[in-house]
Formats: C-alpha cells, structure tokens, sequence
C-alpha cells in the first residue's frame, strides 16, 4: 500500500481542458485513479475555447507523483502544461529573505543609516562594545549553524544540501519567536576548523544554534564554542529533544500524580540526544535510568567500556546512568520500569515487551518517521504515549524549545544556557497545559500554539537571572 | 560656524506643553537660538491641561544636539520628557531582519518547508550540489565581509563597531538589487584566519563582498578566496570606487568628445583603491597615467622602491603605471595633465595647481568629507568636475556599482567577477545617462536613480557571458 497522499508530495499540475464538459471530471477520475488526490483547485485562465486550470494533487511518495503527472498528460482533451513538485517549488530562491528595518527612500534616509551618520553608532559602540547587543543585529540575531555531517535522517548529506533544513529552522526561529536567524553552513567536518570559524564570526550574532552535527563532534565543538563566546551555544538536536521529552515527562506526572524522584526510566538509544536527555533528566530529579543501545544495557561493566571501544556518548551514559550496573537486554530492562523513553529506531522493543513496565507507564517513543513502538500497539499497555509524529498526540518536537529558550536568552542577554535554563523551559512548555486540559492525549502543546514560546522565553530569562547569566533586565519582547 | 544641520545629527524630542499659546512659539526660538533647525513636528498625546508634542530637530553636530537637548529643558512652559538621538535610534535592534518567503500557518506549510518534506530537496541537492543554487537562498544572497579594520575614515574600529556599516551596505544591496545580504564581521585581523573562514561558510553565499578590509591585507584575502571558490569575490572600497570612477570618466570624455587612449592621468592617493583605479583604467584603454603620494610621483626610480620599503600598494603602483618615469610633486604633475583623480585628502594639490592642467580639465577630488580641491575653487580651472560628497553634483559613490554587479553575477551564477565586466559595469553606469541629458553637471547618475541597478547587472551578465564565468543563461530578474 503507498503511503498516505500529504502535502508534501503534491503537484501543481497546470492543464488546459477543452470545451468538453467531462474533460475536468475524466482528469480528476485519472488522477484518482494513479493514486493522487485532488486537494484544490482553481482557473488560472479562462477562455472560451479552453480553460487553463491549476490542480493541487497530493500524491503518497516521489513514484505515485511521477504516475499522477504521466495520468494528467494521458486524459483526452485535457493537455498537461506544466506539472510542479509544490515542495520544491517552495524551495526555489530559497525559504529565508533578509529585508530593511527601515525605509532608505530619500538622501535624508541615507544619511542616517549608512554614510555619514552610521559613523558616530560605529564611534559609541568602538568605545564600549556591549553596545553592539543594542544597536546591530546582535541584539536578535541567532546563527543556524551546521556541517551537515547529521542531517534529519539522512546522514552526512554535506553542508550544501543541509542549506533547506537550515533555512526552514531560520523560518521556525522567526515565526515563533521573532528571532533573525541566519544559516551558516560550513564546509568542513574538522572541528578546529569549525569552532574556529564559528568564533570568528560571533560579533555578527546573538547566539549559536548548532545544528545537526554528528556525535561525537557536536560534545566538543558546542563546549569549546562556549568556551570562546558570550552568546549563548546551544545544540539543539541534544538539548532541543532532551527539553521537551522533560515537558512531557512533567505534565505525565502532573497527570498522573507521580514524582519524577519515583521514576524508573528506561531509554534506548545511546547517541548524542541520549546524553542531553539523561543530563536534564537527573538534573530534573529522575534517579534512576538505565540506557540501553541495540545490545542491551550500557554501564561500566559492559566489555565494550572496559576495553575502550565504548564511543564518547555511550561512555558518558555508562559512566553517569545505571548506578545499579544491571545488565541485559532492553526488553529485559523494561521489567519494572514507569518510562520508556525511544531514541533509536522501530523494532528494538516489541509492543508486548511493555506489559513488563509498571502499572501505567509512560512511552516516548520518538524514531521518526516510525516509532519503536506503534501507538495503535502499545496504547493497550500504557498510560501516557507521546511520539515524534505529526499524526498521533503528544509530538516532541525540538520546535516548542528553541525558539522560546533563544528568545530568553535574547532577552536578558545572557552569556550561556545553563542546565536549570533548560530545566525552566521544560517547565514553561509543560505549563501551557492548564490542569484541566491536561489529559493522556495532551501532555504536549501542539506546535502552532502562540503560548508556547513567550512562556518558555520568561521563564528561561528568569532562571537566567537567578544563575548570574544574564547581562540586562528581563522585559517581555511583544511578538 | 559650526556645519550645517542635517538628519543625521537629528533629535526627536518629546516635549509637554502647557495650555500658554506662547509656549511652542517659545520652545522653537529656544531650539534654534541653540543651534538647531526645526524639521517638523506633531502632536503625540493631545490633551486639555497639556498636549505631548514630537518636535524634529536637526543640528550641525553633537554639541549642537546637547545644546538643542538643554535649551528644550530650559523653556517656560515646557518639559522635556526624552530627547532621542534619531540616527541611534534607527540603529537600535539592527537595521536588517529575516523572514519567511512563504508562511508558516499550517501543518501543510511546516510539512513542505520543514520536515519531512525537505528531506526530499536535501537529497537532490545532495546528489547534484550545484542546485544549492536554484533551491537555497545561495542563489540570491551576498556576505558582506569586514573584519572592520579600515572601516569608512574611522580606521581600525574592530568588528564590533563595523556592524553598522555592514548592516547599511546590506540594506543598500536589498534596496537598489533585491539581493538578500547579510553581515558577516569577523573577528581576527589575520588574513590566513579570515580566509579560512570565509571559505568555510561559502555553502551558505551566492557571492562575497569583502568591505572595509585595511591594505595590504585586502588584495591577499580577495585573491585567495577567490582562487578558493567558486562564487564571485569582490574587495568593494577598491573595484567599487574604481568602477565609478571609470563611469564618471567614459561620460566626461562622451560629454567633452575626447578618448581615454589620449588622456594624461594623474592620481593622488596610492593605497588599495588607487590600485584598482590604476587597473580599471588602464584595462579600459588609459594609456598614461602617474600616481602621487604626498610626498610625489611613484616610479620604481623612487629610493622607497629601490630599498624595498614601499608597501604593496604603491610597489604595484611603480611598477604598473608612470611608465614615463616622472619624478616630481603632485602639483608638478599636472603640467600638461587632462584628468585628476583624488583618492588621498585635503591640501595635496591647491586649486591653482589646477592651472597647469591642459585646458578643460577634469577633476575627481573623491576625499571625504573634505575633497582634495573644494569644488567652488576648482570650478573655474576644469570642464568636468567630480566629488564623493552627495551636496555637489557628480557624486562618485559606490552604490552605484556594486548592487548591480552582484546581481549581474547572480542571474548567470558567475564563478568571479572579471576585470572585463568590471569595465562593463562602468559603461552599465555610464549608459544610463542619454546624449541628452549629459552635462558638466551630470555626468554621473543619482544613486537614487532606479536604472542604474538593471543597467549594471545586464551589461555585467553578458560579459561574464562573453568571459566564460557565467554557469547559467541570463534573463533580467524584476526587481
């Protein structure tokens, strides 16, 4: 069976129909038929012998769109003018645009924000460079920045093709939270070379967002980044996921009236994010997790760490996780465990693995697109089920953090996002959630809820505040 | 006499008057007893006890605006509530933002221009780099490069205090070329550090401008990063005043009937943009030119030459040009000379120096804020006259070219921007005044004249066309 026909996957076929009154009728029927479905439509130009018409058609994958387009060309008295991929049409000239705060319509406007007069803003802020977080672009502006060695799931597809990914974080960035944002994608995978150029360009920016770097580079380019620098580095494919799985995890214990302190939590998956999620977690109150890759559970007593083999995320885990050493498959270690947390890929649990868990479980299972456990499989065992997917309730997505945690941070100037920082905007994502919308099927906002971000923003720049991080008074920047 | 007000030493001030008729009467004999001019004015908060009024000053100088500030708090009848400095003011948050070509509002929307859909356009890139050109912003955006270490007459204020002016430059390629342009100040003065770097972000940019980059540094890090990439690099303070300065030549000879090929040429000011001027000219057909210091004419018979202590600058300078070997002062120069070009600053040639010149000379006196000779004493000896100031006619400013330029070398993907459409970009400039309209007073266009972009960048594309650099066939994009 072909995937569900989404937008993603859809045409704009432009097509010229005769005057025959079935012409439409038989397309449509055509399209229908090669898989597509007919999602819109309008007369681009009417006339009186023909009628060119643009039909939107959404397709399943890339074959079943070739096979719509190749049914529109074959329908007597209809002629395909043009068939458009939407997606990438969309990408074409690029999704960002940088444009002028103000106008620079008369000599008078010239004047003052360029030649001559730029002269005396360049004098006060050569005297006292703070005043580049006021009057340049520094004061909202935050770099996207990748190498493209990690990209979505696609791997180390090169800093060239990660620009589309980069460019729609820059739109996110915007969107929810009013932030400039910028892609700067890096041709190199040295990470010399990369924090040296990140530390370079740091007077354009206000923050460091890095962005899909493969482990285990992004440990110490994000901490030696911070290192360098008085903005704020955050990598948010550690700290992005680990934020928001803790935002669940605090409204499934609201829910549930449970203690994170009374949690025994399982994750599988031992990569970077695993790291930033057991670091958030502890720092939360959870005492006890065990991390588990493919083989099994990770702790110092595993072969692969006492001969040195263990890469840098599994050792961190083994060294700071499992303090009870158990050792043993990941169903294994579902036996008494509350939360399962998935990091990994479809099929290293099984959904029956979950009737070992505690009465009442919580699952965060977040491999994308197909989870470690489908929720049609597991909801029967579980009390609280949260995916990476658009399409089932309670989506972890990075979306709901960053934008809020750089706004804060923006806001107050702060010089770095510490471990509480992250903590907060956890605590301010799970508290749009009011205590009687809370329910199994929303401990998660949804993305497109406006709440999310100026509630992560406060209360990041609060507990900036309170960590000595900040550099100027909080004010809530209106969106 | 203090100078004259202008906008860019200019004050918003917010002032509350009482119900006496005769207070704003009072108020604005305070301000301009002060220095200042009144440039307009309303109500903010009208009121029946008192009314809030914005007032426009403009002063001279920022002494003026102090005084103009105090006597506003002096006046009966009158409080002062905020004096804003209008130019920092423009400047406060940045005076360039990002945002979204296409919205954000529904899953749909996130769907094509984020995940999963863009995994799609990630992988044609990745499979064929060179599309990062037709479906990211590299296909219509510039880095506008300083490490702010010669920055407008300021000279080494750092990249923190060049920020502005990049942001300005930025605003001027959107404006007049509809070319997404971003900042990038760096900090480091090394010319190996710069490189690197810039190297390494150049996934993300159609094309660099470096900007304000102190000699001799500048010509290194423009070869290397050229040879380097495979976008066009371009030192904008040297090719763009050069390229100006050719245009304004081309119409004094269209205006006066003469030849380059015939033209005795002297230059004052030997520094990097006095190296491109020598370059463009001499690839545009002048045959005789001789560059000056202050202390004379450069030749490699001059003992700095000979010892090896001139910089590289001027080495080139003796090496390239005064081929006759003139020895002698500026002002012995122009014996016999048809065309001074000033690139140094006030006082190196006197007006009457211009007497020796041959008869209707030209002279393009381009220091800043003081010309070389002052117009109105230089009149009387020359036929065309040219300044870099925007209050005397002919102004030479660099608007002029390097908007089109890039967006020539855009339309077609040039890999480098070539001295031949450097030369083009001058006739591009220059063509855009008609036989008509030519004058010893307009030789040059208004930068606010909305031809000149379009003019620049079709000229500039067919010769990339013609030079082998251009990787896609021109069409003219509407601006």
């Amino acid at each position: 069976m072909p995937p569900t026909p989404s937008a993603q996957f859809s045409l704009d076929l432009r097509v010229e129909l005769g005057r025959d009154p079935d012409s439409l009728a038989r397309l449509t029927a055509a399209l229908e038929e090669a898989g597509g479905v007919v999602a819109g439509g309008e007369v681009v130009e009417p006339g009186d012998a023909a009628t060119v018409r643009s039909l939107i058609v959404q397709a399943g994958d890339r074959p079943t769109m070739e096979a719509v387009a190749r049914a529109a060309g074959a329908v007597d008295g209809a002629t395909l003018l043009e068939a458009l991929d939407r997606t990438l049409e969309l990408h074409r000239g690029g999704k960002i645009y940088t444009g002028l705060v103000t106008a620079l319509d008369t000599r008078d406007d010239l004047s003052m924000a360029y030649t001559p007069g730029v002269a005396r803003v360049c004098l006060d802020i050569a005297a006292e460079p703070e005043l580049a977080r006021e009057f340049t672009i520094r004061s909202n502006t935050v770099a996207v920045v990748s190498d493209g060695s990690a990209v979505l799931g696609l791997g180390d597809i090169g800093p060239y093709a990660a620009m589309p990914v980069m460019e729609g974080k820059c739109m996110l960035f915007k969107e929810f939270a009013g932030i400039n944002a910028f892609p700067i994608c890096l041709d190199s995978k040295d990470p010399d070379e990369i924090v040296a150029a990140v530390r370079l360009m740091a007077p354009t920016f206000g923050g460091i967002n890095l962005e899909d770097i493969s482990s285990p580079r992004c440990f110490e380019i994000e901490a030696r980044l911070q290192e360098a620098l008085d903005v704020p580095v955050f990598h948010d494919d550690q700290h992005g996921t680990a934020i928001v799985v803790l935002a669940a995890l605090l409204n499934a214990c609201r829910l549930t009236g449970r203690r994170l302190e009374d949690l025994r939590a399982v994750m599988v998956g031992a990569g970077a994010a695993g790291v930033a999620v057991a670091k958030i977690l502890s720092g939360a109150g959870v005492r006890s997790l065990v991390a588990c890759d493919r083989t099994g559970a990770i702790s110092t007593l595993r072969p692969d760490y006492e001969d040195g083999t263990m890469n840098t995320a599994k050792t961190w885990l083994a060294e700071h996780t499992n303090r009870e050493l158990r050792a043993g498959s990941p169903a294994e270690m579902l036996e008494g465990a509350d939360l399962l947390i998935g990091l990994s890929g479809p099929g290293i649990v099984r959904a029956r693995d979950l009737e070992r868990m505690n009465p009442d479980p919580f699952v965060f299972a977040m491999a994308n697109p197909d989870p470690e456990v489908r929720p049609e499989e597991a909801l029967p065992h579980v009390a609280v089920m949260a995916t990476g997917r658009s399409d089932f309730p309670n989506q972890i997505n990075n979306v709901l953090a960053f934008p809020g945690i750089f706004r804060g941070a923006l806001d107050v100037r702060a010089t770095a996002i510490t471990e509480e920082m992250k903590i907060a905007a956890a605590q301010g994502i799970a508290s749009v959630i009011g205590p009687d919308e809370l329910s199994p099927e929303y401990i998660v906002p949804s993305v497109f809820d406006r709440g999310v971000s100026p509630a992560v923003a406060a209360a990041v720049a609060r507990e900036a505040e309170r960590d000595g991080v900040a550099t100027s008074e909080f004010s809530a920047v209106t969106l």
